[in-house]
C-alpha cells in the first residue's frame, strides 16, 4: 500500500538580495518548493558598489545571475518579474504582468532605495547608489566632469566641474569621498593636459556630529583625519537645504559643484503598503520577534525593508550581515514549523563594522577589537573578497585591486550610455 | 646665440580606433603636437565585441580610456568631443560644441557603422554590433529572450522567443551564431526549469553562396559544417527582405523570431561628406596611393572609412590589422615629410584571417598556411590575447576564458539598463 506524496509546501521569496538569497540557500534539503522572484536577473554585492561607481571594478565582478547561483537546486524556480502587491487573503503574490504566484509561506526581502526626505526633486541632480545602473551612471558623471573640466576655459566653471559633493558620511559616503579623492590625486593626473586634477575638491557633508556614526568615537575621529589628509573637506552638522544643477546649499552656504552624490537617506520598499502593515517613517515594516508581519504568521520580512531591534533595543543596521542573519533565521523557522516546532525569537549578533577610507586606510570596529590604518585596510580587503561568491569573482576582484594599488590604474574607467554628444 | 624654437607641426587625429591610435603611437618622438579627438572616452578592441554581447567578457576587459593609453606622451592632447565637419580652407576641424581645432596635417580615422542597405527602419528590430552599448544592448536582448521564454506558456510564442536570427555570415555573424549556440547548449540548460534551452534555434542567414567569404573555400565549408554540428541552421543565398518585431522574411519564408542581430552591411563615417570627396556606395573615401584625400595632400584617411586596393587590386578588408598598417604608414609619411622626404605608396600586407566558431573550434587562413579545429581555436585565443593592450587585460581575458571553458560558465550574464518592468 502506497501513500500519494503530499504537495510540497510552497515558499515564495521576493527579492534576491542578501536576505532573500540566504533564506533560499538555507532551505536546501527542506521539503519545500521555492519560487524566488526578482525584477533584476542578478544578485548584487552592494558593499562594493561604490567601487564600480569609481571605476575600480567592473559590473560583472560584483554581480551574479540569480538562476546561475541556484542551478543545482531543482526545487527552486527563479522568476525574472516585478511584484506589485500581495493578496494575503488568497495567499498570492501579484506580478506586474497580471500573473499571480500562490504561496504557503511568503518571505519579503525587497530592500530599500535611497530617499531624499521629501525632496525627490533633488534626485536628478544628486543621484544615489543602489543598483548597477546607479553605479555606471555615477561613474559616467564623475569621469565626464573631468573631461568637461579639461575643455573648460572659464576658471569658475572649471572649478565647479572639479568639485564633487557627497551628502551623507556613513560608510558609503566615506568610501565614495575617499575613492574619488584617490582617483583625482593618484590615478588621473598624468592623463590630463589642461587641468591639474590634484586641485579637485571633494566635499563630504554630514548633518550629524561625526562621520561613520555607527562606529566608535575614536574610529570616527580617525576616519575624519584620514579623509582630510587625502584632501577631503569634511563638513559636519550641516544640513543640505538645496540640490540643483549648479551645486548645493548647506548651512546657508552655496557651493558651486557639478557633481553631487546622495548617500544620506534610505526608504524601504513598499512591502508595508502591500500588506497595510505598520511601518516606521522610512517605510520599514515593524515585525514580530520571529520576523513575521503582525497578523500574518505566514509572511516573513527581512533585511532593509524591516525595522528590528537588537537585544539592547538598538535598531539593527541595514547592512549585509544583518540581512543574511535574518534570512538564515527565517529558513530555520520554516524548517522548524514544517516539523511542527518553533524557534526562539530572532537575535541579531553584530559581527562588526568596516569601512574603507581610501589610500590603503580602513577602520574596523568589532566592539572590543578595533583596528585602523593599513592593516585594517588589508583585513577589509580580505574580508570582502571572502564574502564574494565563487572563486572566479574572488580572483578577478583581487586582480583588479592588485592593479589599482600597484599601478594607480583603474580598470573600468569607461564612459558608456552616451557619447560626448549626449553628455555635454 | 639662440634660435626661437619653431612652432611644432600640429597633427589632428580624429578617431581612436585601431588606425587613429596606431598613427598616434607611431608619431612618438616626431617634432609634432598631436590632438586626438574621439566622441568616446575609450579605445575598443572590436574583434572581441561579440564576446561582450554573448556574456563571455566584461566591457572593461576590451576597452581602455584613450587618455590613459597616452598618459606618458605630453605632446598628445586627448579631446572627448564630437567632430561635425572639416573646414579644409582654414584647416580646422569643427566640433559640435562650436569649437574648432586647427591642424597642419589631419588624419581621419572615423570608422564605420553597420548599414541596412536602405532599410534603416530595420535597425530597432535587428541591431548591429559596433560599440560597447551595442554589445550590452544585445546581451540584454539575448538574456531577456530566455527569461521571457521561461515564463511563456504559449508554445508558438515560446518558440519565437527561443529563435535567434543572425543576418550576415562574415566573421562577426559566424562568431555570434556559434557563441549563442554554445550559450544555449552548454551554459544555460541547468539554470532554467520550464524551458529546455537545448531546443533553441540559431539561424544564420547569408545572401552570398558561403559563410566566411573572405576565407578559402575549404575553410568556409569546414566552418559551415562545424556550425551545423553545434546546431546552427545555415541559410545561404538568401536575401533578407523584411525585419520586424515578429521576425524576419528571407527568400519568401517568414521565420518567427524575437531576437534578430544584424551583421551584414557596413556604412562608412561621413568623412567623405565633410570634404566633398569621392566615395564608393558604402560612403568610403577613395584615397590616393599615399592615403591622402584627392586634392587635400595634408589630409590622410585610414581604416574602415576608406576604400583602398591591395597590390592585387582587391579591396583591403575592413579589419583591425589593415587599419593599423594604414595608421603606421601615415605616421611614417608625416615623419618623412617633416624631414623633406616622401614614402613609396601604401602597400597592404594581408597577415591572415581568423574566426572563432564556438565549442573550441576556429578557422585560420594565412594564405599558404591554413588551420582549423581545436588547435586553430587555441591559436585564435593566443593571438587575440596577444593583441590586447596591457598585461592586466590579458590576464583578465585569459581568466574569463579559462572559466568559460572549464566550467561552461559565463562571467558577464547581466541584464542591465532595465529591470523586468522595462523589458517585458
Amino acid at each position: 500500500m502506497t501513500t500519494a506524496p503530499a504537495t510540497p509546501h510552497r515558499v515564495v521569496v521576493v527579492g534576491a538580495g542578501f536576505g532573500g538569497l540566504q533564506a533560499t540557500f538555507d532551505l536546501r534539503g527542506a521539503p519545500v518548493n521555492i519560487t524566488l522572484i526578482d525584477r533584476r536577473n542578478h544578485h548584487l554585492f552592494q558593499p562594493l558598489l561604490y567601487q564600480v561607481a569609481t571605476a575600480s571594478l567592473a559590473t560583472s565582478e560584483i554581480a551574479w545571475p540569480i538562476r546561475y547561483l541556484l542551478r543545482d537546486r531543482p526545487e527552486v524556480t527563479t522568476l525574472f518579474a516585478t511584484v506589485t502587491g500581495v493578496d494575503a487573503n488568497t495567499k498570492r503574490v501579484l506580478l506586474e504582468d497580471g500573473d499571480a504566484q500562490p504561496y504557503d509561506t511568503l518571505v519579503l526581502a525587497t530592500g530599500a532605495r535611497h530617499a531624499y526626505f521629501g525632496h525627490d526633486e533633488w534626485e536628478p541632480f544628486a543621484p544615489g547608489l543602489k543598483t548597477l545602473e546607479d553605479a555606471t551612471t555615477l561613474r559616467r558623471r564623475i569621469l565626464v566632469a573631468f573631461e568637461r573640466a579639461e575643455r573648460e576655459t572659464d576658471p569658475a566653471r572649471r572649478a565647479a566641474l572639479l568639485t564633487f559633493v557627497i551628502v551623507g558620511a556613513g560608510p558609503t559616503g566615506v568610501e565614495l569621498a575617499g575613492t574619488i579623492a584617490e582617483l583625482a590625486q593618484d590615478t588621473l593626473p598624468p592623463d590630463f593636459r589642461n587641468i591639474d586634477t590634484h586641485k579637485t575638491r571633494v566635499v563630504l557633508i554630514e548633518a550629524g556630529p561625526r562621520v561613520l556614526a555607527g562606529f566608535a568615537d575614536d574610529l570616527s575621529a580617525y576616519a575624519q583625519a584620514a579623509l582630510e589628509k587625502i584632501g577631503v573637506e569634511v563638513m559636519l552638522g550641516q544640513a543640505v537645504t538645496e540640490c540643483s544643477a549648479d551645486g548645493v546649499v548647506y548651512g546657508g552656504h552655496k557651493l558651486d559643484a557639478k557633481t553631487l552624490i546622495w548617500a544620506a537617506g534610505v526608504r524601504a520598499s513598499p512591502a508595508a503598503e502591500w500588506l497595510g502593515a505598520p511601518a516606521d517613517r522610512a517605510g520599514r515594516l515593524q515585525v514580530e520577534p520571529d520576523l513575521t508581519v503582525p497578523g500574518h504568521p505566514d509572511i516573513f520580512a527581512v533585511g532593509d525593508t524591516v525595522m528590528v531591534a537588537d537585544p539592547d533595543g538598538n535598531p539593527v543596521p541595514g547592512i549585509a550581515p544583518a540581512a543574511k542573519q535574518q534570512g538564515h533565521y527565517v529558513a530555520d523557522t520554516i524548517k522548524a514549523r514544517l516539523r511542527g516546532g518553533k524557534l526562539a525569537p530572532f537575535r541579531y549578533k553584530h559581527a562588526g563594522s568596516l569601512a574603507q577610507i581610501g589610500k590603503k586606510q580602513a577602520v574596523i570596529d568589532f566592539g572590543r577589537f578595533k583596528l585602523r590604518g593599513t592593516l585594517a585596510w588589508w583585513l577589509w580587503g580580505i574580508a570582502h573578497i571572502y564574502f564574494l561568491i565563487g572563486l572566479r569573482n574572488r580572483l578577478s576582484v583581487a586582480l583588479s585591486w592588485l592593479w589599482s594599488h600597484a599601478r594607480d590604474q583603474r580598470s573600468a574607467r569607461l564612459i558608456t550610455q552616451g557619447s560626448s554628444k549626449v553628455v555635454r
